[in-house]
């Protein structure tokens, strides 16, 4: 052959790996070591990175410093830090040193498990794995692989929730014909994440079908059972189908819980597909004084969380359980002939491929088995425990300075509050924009915001991995200081 | 606060990330300097890993080493090891050093840029780099964000096809009605991936609405552009509603390429969404040998290819180009309250939430600029060249035996053979599947089968990024050693 030998030519070459990739880890660890230099909130205006990069590919090979120069100098301006210990926006995606040697461990072995064949090992730690959160959280045997119900690790919540709707779509469709696709109803409360209106939207399901449910102040801006059946009654009535229910363990605006156990009643009673998403909260159910909040789980049909959010696994993962992964399977599995084997036909194994979107997927089990084994159930309770104790910290200062008032009561590590100062909701409105505007801008802190019956307010969500006692206190210092300011202009 | 101080939990501290992240790094450089050891294809049983491993969580914390050894010990009989040089199954899954640097700087920044401002840079960077991977494609214009287009990276070919299938069924619905749901129709050939199939399921298509129209060898099993116009008419004829194209680059059983123009015309004229599938022969197109089979795809509304197959981009890396990102947006969208931003609503930026499935999303543009980078235009030519030549070279092996024959004509680095003893067709088959499972089972190499036109045959997949010349030649000698010993046990 001759001509194909280019001894320079070696992209898995395990010196070279070794070397850069020891690099790369420096560079890593140096930039968790300066992120509170970093404004976290990234103060760049659109289309800055245009000018900072060539606008077409290298023809030759660049030195790996030059490329981590670049990210230096040009991309870090425009990063906002997920991982800074000053981030307190949206819901944190927890690193770890863990996750991270998972993900490492993951991505070196790049093994593919889309059926059991592909790699036995991955297929069957998954199982084990999912097993083993399932057991942490209290799930009863009918979520787990002994109980003939199974978890699987998907890439988001919105994955979950698209599989099962799918999956609870097929299984009425089957019985009352394809035409009623345009009858069938999905119902949440008002507080439900957004996911829920996009996955009804991807399965087909017209969007005007899903009844986000009116919460009130009074219960906590949860799901009403009554309500509930209330709306499942109308729409019998009116001759659409109930489909679906979502209940949600710890909202994205202010951590509401809805009532498991009641609405899992209603559900049986109507014979609808019963999802939980605790994305952010199911990870604080592995402490037993938490736990209560899935009282009544053994009603559902399914149930997602996501140990990227708040359990030290970094992006992505998804944990969902489902009592029936034959469901699962009817509505996505799919066959070809090139994918055939021994095993599968068997029937006595797991194909994970028929159990979510994609074909191929990641070696996630790996990643989630390196940070419970090196973490423990112990410490994990702690990491749970110590946020939320930094938020009750957080909580105790807002109730001290008169200026301010919680909005909804403080049940994880999330913090909903507010200035109280303006004379009407206009202005209460427009002083906590400003005061919001004012702590991110300074590049000292990010927070976001929402609105819960008609109240915007601010959200403290503790939690970040790097966040210590002292950023909390620099937080609240930062906020106390900019009200001042906020409220002093408000007047002049 | 006081007692939440607990020094020995620091899940990120750097020092800490460091040393155990080099070790992990040794130990998988170690794993590909011995992957040869291991059976490329697992011989363990289902069930196996049962017994090896505790079934519940650890409740203490255990060291790196002990899970390492277990990774060894236990795991590592149970893996198929996909960056086996003697892997030759399926479709490759390139791991390479710089893929596994750019995964490593996803994973330690850990952003999520949902919206722009979650992480401008994240997004600015997703924007640049889909642009010189169109470039190196030699796409129109009309692809890339300069010409009102724009790409994305997902997980894989079938979000890409989910996501797509959603805009251009949300598009007809809305002017014809939800009803007609059930009437849509989308059309592929009998080679055309399953990812279709599924994806038609997960949108709400009736499976049944799917047109797998016949190939024949006489057309090198591609889609013929008549057989789709025909079918397209029957269909109107009998009121169903012509949605959506699927034309693929490069089949995942024999590597066939649809004739993109000819069938971009037939969509065009009969206003088909239409979709190039591109996943595995896509990033040979940035070879000037190899881009006229993307000739025409400016008729085509979406173009998807997966540089984690052949592109040396460890997984998961699918880029998603499409002319009107408004059409997924218009599908894809969602705004809820606690994620409005101001940068959003000016509609300046891009919120890539809206391209795609799930809402968070993994930092994956980092990962395959530091490829593009790392390795440059010449050297990713270099890389596709030099797989092509190895299966050539393998291609050529085959022709010289004559017990053997090529099923297919060979267009990549895919090598389609089979042997042809047999009197009939149905001895063939049990004479090559012994064959296949004879390789297989020795460790020594893994492929796989498929069947075209009713022929089943051995796929040889080049492109592992570790298999060298030796490694072909290797094969060949394992495939005719146990060749010989098949075709005397069917004459005893």
């Amino acid at each position: 052959m001759g001509s194909l030998s280019n001894d320079s030519f070696a992209p898995l070459e395990p010196k070279e790996f070794s070397q850069e990739s020891k690099k790369v880890i420096d560079f890593i660890a140096d930039y968790y070591s300066n992120i509170e230099k970093y404004p976290v909130l990234s103060q760049v205006k659109p289309g800055y990175l245009k000018t900072e990069l060539p606008d077409s590919a290298p023809y030759s090979p660049e030195p790996l410093e030059d490329i981590l120069n670049d990210i230096d100098a040009k991309l870090m301006p425009g990063f906002t830090h997920w991982q800074s210990p000053n981030f307190f926006a949206y819901f944190q995606i927890n690193a770890s040193t863990a996750g991270f040697l998972g993900e490492m461990l993951c991505s070196g072995f790049n093994i593919i498990n889309f059926c059991w064949l592909a790699s036995p090992a991955a297929t069957e730690l998954e199982i084990l794995v999912m097993d083993w959160m399932a057991k942490m959280l209290q799930l009863p045997p009918s979520f787990m692989s002994s109980g003939n119900g199974g978890g699987v690790l998907q890439s988001s919540t919105c994955e979950a929730i698209v599989c099962t709707l799918a999956a609870a779509r097929d299984k009425v469709l089957a019985e009352v014909g394809y035409e009623a696709i345009t009858k069938l109803v999905v119902y949440s409360s008002d507080q439900t994440h957004s996911s829920l209106q996009k996955g009804v939207k991807i399965v087909g399901i017209p969007p005007s079908n899903v009844r986000c449910l009116p919460t009130a102040f009074s219960e906590g801006f949860s799901l009403s059972p009554q309500t509930l059946e209330e709306a499942i009654r109308k729409d019998i009535m009116s001759g659409f189908i109930p489909l679906y229910l979502c209940g949600t363990v710890g909202t994205t605006a202010c951590g509401a819980v809805d009532p498991i156990e009641k609405l899992g009643k209603v559900a049986r009673k109507y014979n609808l597909w019963f999802h939980i998403d605790a994305a952010y909260a199911g990870s604080a159910c592995i402490c037993p004084e938490f736990r209560h909040y899935l009282d009544g789980v053994e009603l559902a049909d399914s149930l997602s969380m996501n140990p990227h959010k708040w359990f030290l696994t970094n992006m992505d993962c998804c944990c969902l359980w489902v009592k029936n992964p034959d469901s699962l399977i009817d509505s996505l599995s799919t066959n070809p002939e090139y994918l055939r084997n021994a095993p599968s036909e068997s029937g006595n194994v797991v194909d994970y491929k028929d159990w979510q979107i994609p074909l191929s997927r990641r070696f996630r089990a790996m990643k989630l088995w390196v940070v419970i084994r090196r973490h423990g159930l112990a410490t994990l309770r702690f990491h749970i425990r110590s946020d939320v104790k930094l938020a009750t910290y957080f909580e105790s200062k807002v109730a001290k300075d008169s200026r301010f008032e919680m909005v909804v009561p403080r049940k994880f590590a999330l913090v909903c509050f507010r200035l109280k100062a303006g004379k009407d909701s206009k202005d209460d409105e427009n002083l906590n924009k400003k005061l919001l505007q004012e702590v991110n801008e300074s590049g000292n802190a990010f927070m976001t915001h929402a609105v819960v019956g008609g109240v915007y307010f601010i959200r403290c969500a503790v939690g970040s991995t790097l966040t210590e006692e002292r950023h909390v206190e620099g937080l609240w210092k930062l906020i106390q200081e900019k009200a001042t300011k906020v409220l002093l202009d408000a007047i002049v």
